[in-house]
């Protein structure tokens, strides 16, 4: 089976609406081994959208299409369907009385319009809406189907989960397992270089991309079955744990905060965030994650230098003298709210996010990382973006990079260089 | 002008992402009168891709794709184009350079295959990335257009506005011109009510929708200068704005942060957060406004009842008795947070963000705000949703009432009710 997706609607055409409907049938094919090579957007539009049905069929069998299905004069996308089979649409009382009584259980009284929406193409199946008014339909002529089905995410979503799918699996031969290698601290290119010769796979397939400033790989596998697939997969995924170690911090994860989150609910420690640039970034995304609350019980932002002091107790003489931006006030800011939460790690994050830089002596991007244990001190010093859109870059790259040395100095990472003792390291610090 | 998006990325395909590049294009080609009649994504596939601009250009004259211009070999998008044009790519030793310099400022040195970025196609005008190793390119042949931008939104977007925009304006007759009423606190039906006769205007139009739990109006005028548009559209933002009152926070606001944040500037006051189930989401969206330092300094939060009684000096009898999630334990919090930091203004947000509830009398989505300026309390009770994906929303939603609490406090609207004076509130507090 080869499927192509149409999604039918002006809104989306103008940039009113964020496509999720691609998104989400697209993964579901995907998952049903159904091979998709094209998705298409076209407006509320008879002509055009017989155009695209014209197109997609000189490439596919199968053809789903998504929204103009309401009760409007501008929702056509039955009607063009029924019409491109040759096909007329039949009023069914039947469904013209559910419409009437989902309006009903809502305490409505159904407007005449949304009649339209009990005409059925003849010679179609009916897929029942039990989150809205509009009916999907499935038409089959030869070898040529045709999938409508609403455009809102709530009513499309569960119809073509509950029905589209049973439907579709009949004509699947293979499932397509796909697992992401998430990594943290390696750019594309050098993870690409140490995978080079995997990316020659046919079955399965390793592809490298990018997102948000990290490293992914995807390892795609074609077999007959869920469990074969995954044992063509797990060989590969060790080796590339291996030839990727500490950066690799999740399989299928969905973030770093999320690896983190569960590390630290299988370790039973516990964090406390001071934070600067990000300014509640990296509290936000810890917490993020349901049950968070088992992990992180307490972050500080500090964004001005009295409350760095008064609150964290960094010394005023350091913050004059090295500026806020260093890595002795990010230490100090480590171990101040260590001391003030109990919690078993202090995180601390102060930068110049930008746009602009209130320091003379500190460039846009320059963010200082502190972690400790009340031990030891781990800082990491890094350079973001320097100008652009920077500001919101720059944060984010810092939060995930504060949570990440988080990670590390939770597994004990060889990566990590400890600068010593956190006291002796605040304590000898060069001042003059 | 007619223009058609290609959006080229197997990933997408796949729905391992969400084409947000297709929104953000077909929002601004919109904005630029120019007409964009079909949006197609296709993956990494040499053939494919052609096959894709071959349709394209039976429909439009200009087509923008986004993606695969990265490093590795899958990304093809800048080959197939050029030779779609008949076109020799050539090594661009300035760029290069410039590739080379971007990871020497970040301490790295260019992997190898980031080489293949510094080719460029003959005759083509280059388009420098600054957010990224990545250039675009605009090619011409006869009325034909091709423009390729990175697929990377933090790289395509700047990108088109700074430098495909001034381009594309050339060739766009009609001007379109849109300013956005943004209002909080009023549902969409509530709004278009207020708006009713206005919704039936041919130019300027006049559309209601909703996003992230608020109610905007668009506001359209199409006319042959930027000048000519807003003079249709300013005397009907004024009987908008007498319409809809203290509900609207701005035009063209971007978010109600961003007008919070100005207006504080304006009136030089200063706030600072106690955060419990936002835990950090109210101080991270006012600080994503540059320029936040002015009248942000400090924020807690406090996910923990431990911390909420030691460093905001909430009573731990009134934890135990009222729990976390109640009205006296919000203005304690406020209360705690402005004292702690000496801001014009505490604020404080706790709740039950869910997807489950720790507490048998509070149910998901109950959600309190405490407002104070040291004498007077502000209190907010509201519920979110109970079930579903709503944790992420609850916290987003708490978070944009917390701090629209706090414009309409500056403000002081009517809409406000007091609580009388907040100490006398918690001391006098029915405890029995």
């Amino acid at each position: 089976m080869n499927c192509e997706l149409i999604s039918v609607g002006t809104e989306i055409l103008l940039g009113d609406i964020l496509n999720t409907n691609a998104r989400f049938l697209s993964k579901e094919l995907a998952a049903l081994g159904i091979s998709l090579m094209y998705q298409t957007t076209v407006g509320d539009n008879e002509e055009r959208l017989k155009a695209a049905l014209d197109t997609a069929f000189t490439r596919a069998d199968t053809v789903i299409l998504t929204g103009g299905l309401g009760p409007t004069p501008d929702d056509l996308t039955k009607e063009v369907c029924a019409d491109y089979f040759g096909k007329k649409l039949i009023m069914r009382e039947d469904i013209l009385e559910e419409i009437r009584s989902y309006f009903l259980s809502k305490g409505l009284t159904m407007p005449e319009s949304n009649g339209k929406q009990a005409m059925v193409p003849e010679d179609s199946t009916v897929l029942p809406n039990k989150n809205g008014t509009a009916p999907g339909f499935i038409m089959q002529q030869n070898e040529r189907k045709i999938i409508i089905l609403p455009g809102p995410p709530r009513e499309m979503e569960p119809m073509f989960t509950e029905q589209v799918v049973p439907y579709l699996r009949k004509f699947s031969q293979a499932v397509i397992k796909s697992h992401t290698v998430r990594t943290f601290g390696i750019g594309e290119s050098a993870m690409s270089e140490r995978v080079a010769d995997l990316l020659e796979n046919a079955n399965p397939t390793v592809a490298p991309y990018a997102k948000d400033g990290e490293a992914l790989l995807r390892i795609t596998a074609k077999a007959e079955s869920e469990e074969a697939a995954d044992e063509l997969i797990s060989p590969l995924l060790e080796d590339i744990k291996a030839r990727l170690g500490c950066c690799v911090y999740g399989i299928d994860a969905q973030s770093i905060e999320e690896a983190t989150v569960s590390l630290m609910k299988e370790r039973g420690v516990t964090v406390a965030f001071a934070e600067s640039c990000t300014a509640g970034l990296c509290a936000k995304r810890i917490t993020d994650i349901s049950g968070a609350s088992e992990v992180f019980h307490c972050g500080v932002v500090s964004y001005s230098n009295e409350i760095k002091s008064k609150i964290l107790g960094v010394a005023s003489e350091d913050l004059d003298r090295f500026g806020a931006v260093s890595d002795i006030v990010a230490a100090q800011m480590a171990l101040g709210v260590k001391s003030l939460s109990g919690a078993d790690y202090g995180v601390a994050v102060t930068g110049m996010a930008g746009p602009t830089s209130d320091d003379p002596e500190k460039e846009v991007g320059l963010i200082y990382i502190a972690v400790t244990d009340g031990e030891s001190l781990y800082l990491k010093e890094f350079h973001g973006r320097k100008s652009g859109s920077c500001r919101d870059y720059n944060r984010f790259v810092a939060a995930s990079n504060a949570i990440n040395q988080l990670r590390l100095c939770i597994i004990k990472s060889p990566q990590l260089r400890s600068e010593g003792n956190i006291k002796e390291f605040i304590n000898s610090y060069p001042r003059n």
